[in-house]
């Protein structure tokens, strides 16, 4: 059954040149069972912290033996390694720049696994023959994934390291005055502004009193559902990742606020 | 062999934040076994119409054995039932909301098979665990297609009802004066005019002496093929989906008419 | 096991409108355990030139048994004929228009085999029931590769033809008072501008000493990899695919030296 395993794949690549087509062929040439399932091929170009947060929220949903590709590399070809980590039977294959650190600190915490391991790839004979200095996602990162796929042990593709790259804290948001300054994290196909709030974090506040500010709107408290309101309504709620999120019944709310990422929002 | 089924996705999410990628993880961890397949996630979000549309054209080419998620939702938290369909050994899981029902009705007519059974999906022991109030393709509709693909029957997976949800017929084309007043329907990436009218429906009409006005021009006649005409002019003839078509060889009807969806066509 | 094999599709359907998820399904309906992977769907409609650049770019990177359909299709329902190609064990299905020329012919090159076979489709036993004059994707290209993922051998499929459409070699740069006219021949996802000029064609110049002349820049040198320079610089080097390739490190040549399609590049 090892064979039919799944793997991820998560990039900047787009879907209009055929590099994650490449990618696929170079896995299915060395495991023609491997399940590939696409995550996004649309993080913006070169946006590690983008992809970090794309990811870990992706991630938690596949099986726990699942071979997890990310490939946001704005260092291809320079000093930056190109890595492994294994945490039970998921592994995760990324270039060294921190794009794995939340999906990790996410798995670590579901699974009180602190024991992650993680390899510098650097056995060249899991690899494509020839590797290019601008495309690992084809010459390194598939190739590694796909004898992972087929039961190669995490130590054979590389010597073992400890120092792997992590990010921040997720932007924290911060106290300040009795109030939570928050940032908008993400906004999402449907115009949702992605907050990067938890619900544990408003665990002290009242939720049916809370206040939140937001591009020059006030909301008063946190609703269930998008049924709480009107359609073109605004609303606060928690959204499906887990964060608290703005929204507009069946309409837009970055249309409607005018909201970018990393805007403001207040809660008191 | 029954493990092997095809589940496909039809959906208003997008394919840049990973909401597609997270279905896949969840139906591959309940039957890894599965074949999904995408029809589109580009449905203009919350437009139930489109995408029963867009679906419906699509469906029928898969096998008879194929279970069908259709998430076009802008009523998910409210009131509105998740339900399955079963028709012979094609499953359909959706909101109750009408996106159902051209495909039920192409296939009823296919069949002549006039037993459809409809559950509303009530088990939770067929969901994720936790159900958000925002995302229902993964904590229910992508949870109930891997069951049914396993061959759980749709009788387990809620209470029998009657009364699902029907769209008003497909947007009729109406006669006035001799006249057949129709629409476009849909534009598609080559910005072909895809009009609600179908063949049958001109039996009545000379086909080579048909005048269509749209957007201000007058086309005489229905053509066979785009080789019909030269590169760069207009022409009527009957697309892929059955429907007639307003086309521009090698060029863009939409670009070239300034057409929009709704926009009036009047055959005489 | 060749029942598993992979059938790869490039198009210009766009994934708006479920065109490319309608031929997987009528594949699946004849091989229920073909892999299908997209190389892309974003051919721009009817450019089969671009089409076949892309397709030759990618379609290297697959194993040899792969079965690879490229539907770019602007004569589609004219006289126009749709072919079925063979070389070794790799199989190549597509309107009879040029879009398969570069990749035979890097085929034909890797594998010293000057011996590919070519088929007239005229056998309609293995098409669907009905063809239409507007989607031979679905109708011709999609059920003749699923029979041959089934064993079907090429002769079965039609008459033998010598007379395929190539189109003229691609693009080549060309000598003029000791320095090279080339040109951007596709510009990629991250804005890197692809230009029609290969390793070897620059074996008797020195690479370091190079100088090039794009869009009103003077670029000296051929660098190693993004690393050579800073981020924001502008730089050539030679890209995954061997080209040679002018890019911004982190950023887009493309918007930076705001270049097209066809653009003059000098190398002196």
């Amino acid at each position: 059954m090892r064979e039919r395993r799944i793997i991820t794949l998560t990039t900047d690549f787009g879907t209009r040149d055929g590099y994650v087509g490449i990618m696929k062929g170079v896995i299915l040439g060395i495991n023609p069972q491997a399940t590939i399932v696409d995550i996004t091929h649309a993080i913006a170009p070169q946006r590690v912290e983008e992809g970090a947060f794309l990811f870990a929220t992706s991630a938690r949903y596949f099986p726990t033996d699942t071979i997890h590709v990310v490939v946001v590399d704005p260092g291809v070809g320079s000093a930056r390694r190109p890595i492994a980590m294994q945490s039970g039977q998921t592994f995760f294959v990324a270039p060294d720049n921190g794009v794995l650190t939340h999906a990790i600190v996410n798995r670590q915490a579901l699974t009180n696994d602190s024991q992650t391991r993680a390899v510098h790839l650097n056995r060249a004979q899991y690899w494509l023959p020839n590797v290019s200095n601008t495309f690992h996602g084809r010459d390194i990162f598939a190739p590694v994934a796909a004898h992972l796929s087929l039961g190669i042990p995490l130590e054979a593709l590389g010597d073992p390291i400890r120092d792997w790259m992590r990010l921040e804290a997720d932007l924290p948001a911060r106290r300040a005055d009795g109030a939570l300054i928050a940032r908008v994290r993400h906004i999402d196909h449907f115009g949702n502004l992605v907050i990067n709030v938890v619900g544990p974090r408003l665990n002290e506040m009242d939720r049916t009193r809370i206040t939140i500010n937001v591009g020059g709107r006030v909301l008063r408290g946190i609703q269930q559902s998008y049924a709480d309101v009107e359609p073109g309504e605004v609303i606060a709620l928690f959204g499906s990742s887990g964060n608290l999120e703005i929204s507009v019944r069946n309409g837009s709310a970055a249309d409607v606020l005018k909201a970018r990422v990393g805007d403001e929002v207040v809660l008191t």
